[in-house]
């Protein structure tokens, strides 16, 4: 039901978009060149110095989201959903946090997580010119992927040796631009304050990716250093006043994925094959999930965090599949390639005279993208089943592969080993591979037997891959053997097969184990060849694009989102759907409609706290907001700020408008949404009685210099 | 986790099944063809010719499934689960009859179903020679296809024509015989008693396939004459009693469809292509249901019907994908068919010396069929996508499609015209065709929108079918356009376009009657490559292979199911799993217990009236019962009669370790699950105030001879 997007086509092919700055507030900004100039121009705010660097350094990097510093005692904010993994991992027989939320009252009561890490960006480094000198152009894309492997793994090692940081190379542009990213590390992080799940999800899948929204997506952590609260130099102070309508915003956070400069080719490769395979893939979990959580109220408990995630994933999915099957969208995609393209040609002779242009012009890095898709198309299942682990839907099994992989790698030299299991990255690695958090046996089967049943119906029962591992089974009698035999649940077993290495994993029976083992050699193979056969010939090709397009615009355009922090800004603002105008912010007194409009049932039954205060609250209160500030999976948690660098919201979605924004920005009806600043102190200090996390907020400290 | 399997398939090994009758109780018997023998040999039963006219007279088929008459006065029990869909469709806003049952108090009180009708089998004759006359050796299989497509429309027209019965030429052991079957067909069926949807299916998903159990899926209808009460000659009496351990039961129905029978090639397809397509089809289109439902109470209940159907499939499917991929039961499929075919090569050159029997003999039925599914696999999707109409998932596209269809057909010779408009089948089609039953709008589209999606994902975006059938929108959009823009939820604009013919449906603005056009040649021509390249093949194939099957053990072997009436028998006793023994009865009890160890939750909420009286009932009352007699899906509803042909149960499900029945038959742990005709009682008397339909079941008038 994404109607509008023929209209706002017909405003792409007018404005030429998207190949330069033809949509205001497009764009996800490096932190090494923020849209000052656009800013100004546009919004009339001078981006300061100061800001950049409070930029930087208050903003926090949540696995696969993001998050802030909102006091100089290390107090995060991020969103429910974010933290759902931690808080779901504290809960305990007889303590359900998520069903219950969390306040700690004191610094004592604050929960330490067992396995959560979070990052903040200190310095940035273009190493593009190191790397391009050491992958030359007539070394064969083999040759060229292993000295790319080597040069990364040595600029990392060197950076982490030399500084204690974390420290990642960052491709941007798809290979235009490589960047070191180094980043301070916080592995003591405790839990402050969740609300119930109920209110933070409220309307649960139903609301995901929808407006008018009701939801208080918050949680609160803290970061600690020497089991004190860390002193953080730089934070966001929490505006009690929020955003008024048409005010400019400006997001910080790291955003994940968006495909806006690949081909015509890649995306055609993804509606076809990748979308239709992860679709079916998400689907086929997703059903397993519910059947496993229909079982009784515990199973559902166990399940919750998992099925969360596999409904997010399944609706953004969804909503992108629905945008490359817009025939708008594409023939836009397709314009603007050829715009791009067209100067290039110049003189080439085409090899045929009718077709698309990577056809009549093979030679062109567009046409070697192209040619990629049509090779990775011959294992792309195998690849995403084996070394993507989609067969092994579990969370035992990737602890069952470090432990094989670590043997194998540890011995190697550093730029020799595949990229996780280099220095800079084993730390973090052990804090996920040694986390005591409890898992379920049951939720273990039901996700393997699920997972191997995918894998067998998408190769068939007759590969040789499925004969191997299913090894003269059913899939759900496999699964059920691998859930019931594996030892992995214990953290010391773990530590002895990883302390203990190849002899340890060589001499294990645990049948995990011995299943990672089996398919190892094949997961590696069919990774080299993704690396070699599509990886590399992908960077190749987008840097040469690339070039092309900062010839042309500059950059003007900015790169996919990359999980790396970047700076999104935008208007305050409503917008119409169907005839009907959706205000820019919604109420408390709105979710209590909605909670008697929809018989107070799950998804929209209300925790018991919110309607025994419902007396007391400020019914008029905003609780959720949108803006038109671009935005992507990824930016969950990401500071929401006003001109004076104040937390105004917190970001936790986008509606289904936005979800075409993998590929086509838009801000007709897209916008994200992000819990208002009022919301939270209104309902920590009436339904919570956390008065004290509310002072902390609002308190007006000075920042430590 | 069918665990078991393993054990049952070596024990399958050793008594080479399924070429004999080496477990006791396998079968689906044809009435013409009972097991008199075997009942006589095992259960020391004598199989009487009253009791073999009873089983044929008293039986009622519902569409896709079974019931049986159980008074003079034409009243018929079936499943909850069976009538739903009448009882949806009496549903109006303020009356749900799915949430909260129906009693008729009185006979004026029962309510008539617009769209349902039941047929009793009245005669059945042998019409194998005839149509083996007609379809010559020599005839290509175009020809031939054709030629028996001819034939069988003689043969129907020619009975109806005489008996104004409706009458259908039966497909028996894949093309090995052909029956023609005329039925007595009752159109008006008037709703007499519904329990609680909460109570019918308690347990939901969850506890479908699953036993213990505790379920009251029963409802009764009448079947009406001339504005009256049908008087019916046979019925079936209701034993207050019911079954004791251990008791002979045969239950009477029509089982829809298993393949026991079919070659090992048709099983790897199976396995390999079409199951692995339609398990992903049920979860993409259940997706879609659930996240309708899940908007509000309203859209639950617009959707239960629908939901649970798919639900069920999907689980049923899920189940014979895990039987297929055992290694256990393929390798035993193997082997019998080998010790079919081997006498059959005797003198006859391969043509290569290694391979699958198939491959080396590639003259022989066997190798037929195998060559069959390869032609298939080419264009297998497309066909279940336009031909069987995947891709339109909804209930008013069939409407547009007869429409269309309808007004080519009509003015062609009966013998020509697709089967399901041939004059026998006109005044069935017209039923359902102008049912008044309501549409809901917002659930065509949310149908629709998954269908559409579906079909893109399967052929890709640039799939000329796709591009034409979308029309430059993306699906969802297609969708909504479809939804808002069809008049056909209007009785009155479908009879107009009937009516009409040829010159209304092409003058028709309505987006799905254009629709249907738009595919129709297309999928007429996918039909017909369908019935010549595989179904005629595989007809002429399983003939020659039932062939030498008869000659080798006559009729021993029961025909694959193929929703006509059979019968089936069996013992009434529990069975171990995993070490426990489950008894072969539940009582009201164990309701009561899961009610409140599962929270009293959905889908383990019991209904007020069940909560309110629970102090009344006996809580001793056996509820459901399993026993080892073989059924399959389309034996829903089926009388389980003891030796006096009396009811002790209504066959409602089977357990998870019977869904691998499509392919073998077991009684190790495999199961049907039936209410105990006690529990009926029980809860008409005890629950509902219902003792005048108490009355009537258990009155002891005798039949009318």
């Amino acid at each position: 039901m994404s109607r509008p997007l023929t209209l706002l086509v017909v405003g792409f092919i007018l404005g030429s978009w998207p190949m330069r700055r033809g949509v205001a507030d497009e764009g996800m900004w490096l932190p090494t060149d923020l849209p000052a100039e656009a800013l100004q121009a546009q919004y009339g705010f001078a981006l300061t110095e100061a800001f950049r660097t409070k930029l930087m350094l208050a903003s926090v990097r949540f696995p696969g989201a993001s998050g802030g510093f909102v006091s100089p005692d290390g107090l995060v904010v991020t969103n429910h959903h974010v933290g759902s993994d931690a808080i779901q991992k504290l809960s305990t027989p007889g303590r359900d946090l998520m069903r219950d939320g969390y306040t700690a009252r004191t610094r004592a009561d604050e929960l330490p997580c067992p396995d959560l890490e979070l990052n903040v960006l200190q310095s940035i480094e273009d190493v593009t010119a190191r790397i391009a000198a050491a992958v030359t152009p007539a070394m064969a894309p083999a040759a060229a992927a292993a000295a790319r492997r080597a040069v990364t793994g040595d600029i990392e090692k060197e950076s982490f040796t030399k500084t204690g940081l974390r420290s990642e190379v960052v491709t941007l542009y798809q290979g235009g631009l490589y960047h070191l990213y180094r980043s301070k590390k916080y592995t003591d992080v405790r839990l402050v304050f969740a609300p119930e799940s109920a209110i933070a999800a409220f309307g649960g899948d139903v609301d995901n990716f929808e407006y008018p929204r009701t939801s208080l997506d918050v949680a609160f952590f803290r970061a600690y250093e020497n089991g004190k609260p860390a002193r953080v130099p730089h934070y966001f102070r929490w505006s009690a006043a929020g955003p008024a309508e048409n005010d400019l915003v400006l997001v910080t956070g790291h955003p994940g994925t968006t495909n806006r400069l690949e081909t015509l080719a890649k995306l055609k490769h993804r509606r076809d094959v990748t979308l239709p395979y992860d679709l079916a893939r998400l689907r086929a979990y997703e059903a397993a999930m519910i059947q496993f959580s229909e079982q009784s109220p515990a199973k559902r408990r166990e399940a919750a965090t998992v099925l969360h995630g596999l409904a997010n994933r399944r609706k953004a999915f969804a909503g992108q599949l629905q945008g490359l099957l817009d025939a708008g969208v594409m023939a836009q995609k397709a314009a603007s390639e050829e715009e791009l393209m067209r100067p290039t040609l110049a003189g080439v002779q085409p090899v045929q005279v009718t077709g698309p242009l990577t056809d009549r012009y093979p030679g062109t890095a567009w046409a070697k993208v192209a040619a990629a898709q049509t090779r990775l198309t011959a294992f792309e299942r195998e690849y995403a089943l084996l070394e993507r682990a989609d067969a092994f839907f579990s969370d035992l099994y990737p602890v069952a592969r470090h432990c094989v992989r670590l043997a194998d790698e540890l011995p190697k030299p550093n730029a020799d080993r595949l990229r996780e299991y280099r220095d800079s990255n084993l730390d973090s690695l052990k804090l996920t591979l040694y986390s005591p958090a409890p898992v379920s046996r049951g939720l273990e089967l039901a996700r393997l037997a699920a997972a191997l049943t995918f894998l067998a119906e998408q190769l068939g029962g007759e590969h040789p891959t499925v004969v191997k591992l299913l090894a003269g089974k059913s899939p759900a009698d496999r699964a059920a053997d691998l859930a019931a035999g594996t030892k992995l649940a214990d953290v010391a077993e773990r530590k002895r097969l990883v302390e203990g290495g190849r002899t340890a994993v060589e001499a294990s029976a645990d049948p995990l184990v011995k299943l990672a083992k089996l398919i190892d050699a094949d997961a590696r193979a069919l990774r080299k060849r993704y690396e070699d056969e599509v990886e590399e010939v992908e960077r190749q090709a987008y840097a040469a694009i690339a070039d092309v397009r900062f010839k042309a615009f500059g950059k003007a355009v900015a790169p996919d989102a990359t999980f790396t922090l970047r700076l999104a800004f935008g208007t305050v603002k409503g917008y119409a759907v169907e005839g009907k105008t959706l205000p820019f912010h919604t109420t408390f007194g709105d979710a209590y409609r909605r909670w008697e409009d929809l018989e107070k049932r799950d998804p929209f039954a209300l925790p018991p706290r919110w309607v025994e205060r419902r007396a007391k609250l400020d019914r008029a209160t905003p609780f959720n907001f949108v803006s038109t500030a671009d935005t992507i999976g990824g930016n969950s948690g990401s500071p929401v700020l006003n001109r004076a660098g104040e937390v105004v919201g917190v970001n936790f979605d986008r509606n289904r408008h936005g979800l075409v924004r993998n590929f086509v920005y838009t801000d007709v009806q897209a916008r994200h949404v992000a819990v208002h600043s009022r919301a939270v102190i209104e309902a920590l200090t009436k339904v919570y009685d956390a008065q004290a996390l509310a002072d902390e907020l609002t308190a007006t400290t000075p920042e430590t210099p």
